[in-house]
């Protein structure tokens, strides 16, 4: 029971952030779903604006379906504790980020019972308004859909 | 100016953590430090222990200067902000986590004046204190040092 | 001792804001003071600042007194924390809110030596700023004044 | 579209949570299943893990299914962000909670696809761990499951 | 309008907070109330028990009136805040604190009509564990009682 | 070891932040930098700006070095936690503050091999965009450099 090996699906996405080239480093069932992306603003809502735009345009959630656009929206803002590491606040406290970030739809446990869960994935930079004056930061969040 | 594309310190630390068998999947200057490592725990008291001792086992920081512990301590708490996603407490709201952590140590700028930098990646799960009741989680913090 | 079962100002609030008609269907001492209203928006500070107004319009606080305008803002920030629960932000990450407000003042205890208290209730929908995109709120903050 | 007028979940628990006698003063979807108890620590870990034991004696949640574990879980932290207001400690930092608590579970959607969601109501008294030093507190967390 | 030059509550009770030999260094009105004493932990509650008591023994607070013992928590509360600088956290992430703290209590307005005001300063250390491996730290809650 | 009694730079930036006319009435190494100044908005984001600013035109930090912008905003975030208790917002929760603040940079320790650390503190009022609607609050955030 639990997380299978080859299905965690925070790992891929994780991976699928991390990478340079949209070149997958990574492999899950062909079954699931995904998106890639890049995203830069001091504006946190133009960041989930953009992640739940992208994850409509990539058909990775149904667009008149309440509890889809929920789960996706609370993955985002988890993702986004990890990034902002204390208060979900950019241009508020003077910082930007410039994110790649990666969704990914599937089941990544053994049990066919657990359903779909999303994992949104955001790696980049977070830093001053100020090219160079930055450095990495990464977030993960996963929910059931 | 700003991060080298080769130094990237928190993607390094990110991938030592995701990897299953110590086995590099990265690359990173050979002059850079560094140290994984597991650990699993309800208390997060635990957790911070855990990744300070590591550090200091592994010679990642200078044992008699507070500079170096206070730098490696706010890099765990912020990768713990990716982990926990809103309150760092894991036993107080009955939840534990199994982690695998990655501390590097170098600098990722290509100008050298910016000296050392810390990264602490953590990757694992997170859930009820119940085998398999348990979804990923990702966190890093990065600090000068 | 403690609060009198009769005057539990937190539960009148709470009812007043749950109330769709205006119509009361709570009781506490006819001495006491409330006001009710709606406020929506995707905007923090215009919910703060509506429910100031129909505290100063509703003669609930002194307007000239600091100390009053003090309890009743603590009373709003801490109804905020739910109806918000993590982060005290609307549109900066992408949600709004419809809120139905109750404000209530009077002693809720059996001693007349504990004075007044505030009571501010918060009930209705948070959510994606699209119409039915949301699911209920609610938010109950109690200061002495 | 929307929240139907009928099945507001989040009154209903609001209204279970708030009732002295377990005597429902209000209607929801006969279809819908609910639970009540209370609770009382200084130990948050107690509260969470009580809420948790109630859902599953209650069957509201499956137990082997994870995803129903984790929409519960979240449902009751979010819950306690409105007890707590600010951060989801108790005995940490000297005090102690006394609670009434509601969970239900149905859709209050009118569209049948949202398909099932899960509100956990807590009303009661927070204060210092003596008799009367206390005032109300509510919360309410809502997850689709 | 507003505070009183001379009457500045948080400076006083920081300076109190600042002073090394309860030598006074700062001046208010003959007729405010205060307390000053030392307190060090791992463990937040006994902070605050600590405060608590003072002010108790220090007949600050009336001991049998809960709207001052809930004046005095949440000024406590947000000189934890400053203390802390993210989760009022201590032990449970591996830091303990050595404190010097001080409780005013007057009117700092130039309004008879504000009545009283509490001031709880904290000013001490944070950090490891470990002597020496610390910083400085301060804290500042202001509360109308 | 530990802190020197005649260099406790968090001490010295509270006592220059509270000191009405630029006047000492504070003393620390001759060798130390310092700077003070005054800011007021209900922008958060102007807050960190002028004190960043303060801090370059002061030579507090040297400019093209990202570790050393890091460790101050770092010092800035820490501070503003004490300012605002629990949520680093003002205008969007309606409220204004009015700063005077110090930055100290130097070595406060035994050891040489500390270096040096920065020191920010604030220290002012905080209220409602009213004159005189406000009480004090204080904030000190303490990093090496």
């Amino acid at each position: 029971m639990g997380i299978a090996e080859s299905r965690r699906i925070g790992r891929a996405a994780i991976l699928l952030a991390l990478a340079d080239d949209n070149g997958m480093d990574t492999v899950f069932p062909a079954s699931w779903k995904y998106c890639c992306g890049r995203v830069g603003s001091m504006n946190s809502q133009k960041i989930v604006a953009a992640l739940e735009t992208a994850a409509k345009s990539g058909h990775m959630i149904q667009q008149g379906v309440y509890r889809e656009t929920h789960a996706l929206y609370h993955a985002i803002m988890e993702a986004l504790y990890g990034v902002t590491r204390g208060q979900v606040q950019l241009g508020d406290v003077l910082r930007t980020v410039g994110l790649r970030f990666a969704i990914v739809r599937g089941n990544p446990y053994e049990s066919e019972g657990e359903g779909e869960w999303i994992a949104v994935a955001l790696y980049g930079t977070i830093g001053a308004p100020v090219k160079g004056l930055e450095h990495e930061a990464v977030g993960l969040g996963i929910n059931h859909i």
